[in-house]
């Protein structure tokens, strides 16, 4: 079937499907939900089998350890998604809850529904667990999705989606409500993109090159997310006995996700005492760095590996051991840097000065803001959202980590006493 | 200056002004919004005059009387664009608001403030209110605006946008908070739909061509709206005596407006009862028809404009005095109809079974939903939101009536104690 009818075909599917979840009770979600665990575990050989091909795949192409490590399911990674599903099914339901209802003067009583988005397009990479966290935090809200996965993981994606539509027939629903694109061809991607009669929202889960793709290829809205460049501003009042630690968990603690420190801003008056002791500790960890000349005269060169910092390194998002370091004059020179070189995710000051630690929230314009604490808590489960979906480092409709509610939108309900318009 | 040079500094100068509009409270943004009123009033005379220009040249380029009444000021349009100014003035300003506040099990201080977007960039046509309309909404939430109006509307725009410029100067704030696209060359619209990085969300305020346009060029968010292809249901339990006043509403009262009505859906029980006294009326109104075969049996095809309808006609936004008719077995082939043809704006039921009603309300998925009323209350005015800066037909972010909300976004604020992640 040529690419254009097939994902017309998936598209038209999907939507039909999400008529028939847009109204399902929280009751029928959590039993479907509590169906595909169970399925999961039972099938948990042949998800394991497939996964398998698809490792050894993997290393016949000579995929990198890290890489075949971010595909790998066993037992124990099987286990620890199901018992996701678990959690999701505790969370609350948003879909049907009603606000802003009121009489209006003109006779209509007004209220705005929560309901589903409809069709999520969802393009990710090679983690497998993806298909089965967002089919289900898709369900669990009503909507149909269409996935297209990494080709690393074709065969376990195909299973584990095979699995949880076998769960949607056997409680009498739609099996199309969750459909995998069944081939590699990038051509899909750009086809799914552009798929705006059916998809009410496509979500990548991925880097720059797939977020860049989807901003200028897509017709369909598009949440672009999960690109950090964060900063952390070390103000001349911050109290530099606790500040290294939480500068080092921002950096060290999981360097290759998208919350981790980038760029650490210093207070000129305090950056002589203690960048020498944070270029030790943090060099000891491993950690490279790329400074401003102005920090370069402050610390052992010798004892470091230090490169000179460019606009370019300090547009970069390190996603490795590796911090970028600028001395400034004062809080507002800090600000501007990060208004250049952010990505829109989590910045934060380290401060003890409450008029500081305000200004700053103030007048950054993040997805996250924090005072006295680390970039690293920019999470659906942090935030204490108990799911996420992705991280959105646009302005509309989410902000940061998104949950439960962002799957979903309002209709406006009127009703009247066969009211005309006067 | 090149386009490409020329877009760039307008997204520069807009995002430097958005960051000095961003935190000012909400008694200098009303002070500024009276400035802005004053002065337009001082300088009537002047935008009179420069409007007059436009209406002649619309005159010599032939423009339907029509289209140059869109594009008329004169005293009275004047004062109610200014009277609208104080109305803007007295809502509440949402930007600075907090919710979600809690204190997290990890130790930090979390909430969501509501800010506003950022820089917006609005497209539309002819009429020149709309150049002050939206100025005037994006200050009240602290947004910075890049206008691009008609071309027929040029000289009016100019004069309208100078003027504004001048009350914010005259307060002390960047003038370049609202800046006007000086040229009408359409290259600089695409120009516009990809300057991301400075552009926050697009609002195109036109027709078919420049929704799809924006759909498919723009690489930052694009509201869609104001496209309605709006349907009512006439169902075999409706009160017959009262239905007609308001499809009549729905379709007469105004039908160059989005929220008119396109098709009637109408049960076969009452068909034969109500289609021929429905069209004697609607005939003398001036409407005529696009209807299905089985209408054409009930009704007389020689006392009435009649057109057989197609799929196509089906799927038209008339914006005139013509309606889509259509005989349907059940409510169900009403909603599939509805599904298959609606542009996702407004739509209404009229029945006394209350089951039937419920029924429509959760199965249809449109921006707005009626019960027993007329489709043309879709509107920020009608639905008590005391402003509309669009109505959105797409599910992100804002569906229906668009008021000063969806002008602004979160940000999430984490207060710790220098708090590292575990």
């Amino acid at each position: 079937m040529p690419h254009k009818e097939y994902l017309h075909t998936l598209g038209k599917q999907a939507k039909a499907a999400s008529f028939a979840l847009a109204n399902l009770s929280s009751q029928n979600k959590s039993e479907l939900l509590h169906c595909i665990s169970e399925q999961l575990s039972l099938n948990s050989e042949a998800i394991l089998t497939a996964n398998a091909k698809d490792v050894a795949a993997a290393r016949e192409n000579g995929l990198t350890d890290a890489m075949i490590d971010r595909l790998l399911l066993d037992t124990d990674r099987l286990s620890g998604i199901i018992a996701d599903i678990d959690n999701v099914i505790n969370l609350a339901d948003p879909v049907g809850s009603e606000s802003s209802s009121q009489l209006l003067d003109n006779g209509l009583r007004l209220t705005q529904r929560r309901v589903p988005l409809g069709v999520v397009g969802v393009i990710y990479e090679a983690r497998p667990n993806v298909t089965v966290d967002i089919a289900v935090l898709a369900l669990k809200t009503g909507n149909a999705v269409i996935l297209r996965g990494g080709k690393e993981t074709l065969t376990s994606n195909q299973v584990l989606s095979d699995v949880i539509r076998k769960a949607l027939t056997l409680q009498g629903l739609p099996e199309n409500a969750v459909q995998l694109i069944n081939s590699t061809d990038r051509d899909l991607v750009t086809g799914l993109l552009t798929l705006d009669q059916y998809v009410d929202m496509i979500i990548p889960r991925g880097g720059q090159t797939l977020q860049r793709l989807c901003a200028e290829k897509a017709s369909i809205p598009v949440i672009l997310g999960g690109i950090g460049i964060c900063h952390l501003y070390l103000d001349k009042m911050a109290d530099l006995s606790r500040s290294a630690e939480v500068i080092i968990n921002a950096k060290v603690q999981r360097p290759t996700v998208c919350n981790a420190l980038d760029t650490l801003l210093i207070h000129e008056d305090v950056a002589a005492e203690f960048l020498p002791i944070l270029f030790k500790q943090m060099s000891a960890l491993g950690v490279s760095f790329y400074t401003c000349d102005k920090t370069k005269t402050l610390v052992d060169t010798q004892a470091f590996e230090i490169h000179s910092a460019t606009d370019e390194s300090y547009s970069t998002e390190w996603l490795s051991l590796t911090l970028g370091v600028k001395v400034v004059n004062d809080i507002d020179q800090a600000i501007e840097h990060i208004r250049q070189h952010s990505s829109g995710h989590s910045e934060a000051i380290l401060s003890d000065d409450i008029n500081a630690t305000c200004h700053f929230m103030n007048q950054v314009d993040s997805a996250a803001v924090y005072v006295n604490a680390s970039t690293r808590f920019t999470d659906g489960s942090q935030f204490g959202l108990g799911a996420e979906v992705a991280v959105s480092t646009q302005k509309l409709h989410a902000r940061g980590p998104m949950a439960l509610d962002a799957l979903t939108t309002y209709k406006w309900l009127a009703t009247g006493d066969y009211t005309a318009r006067g």
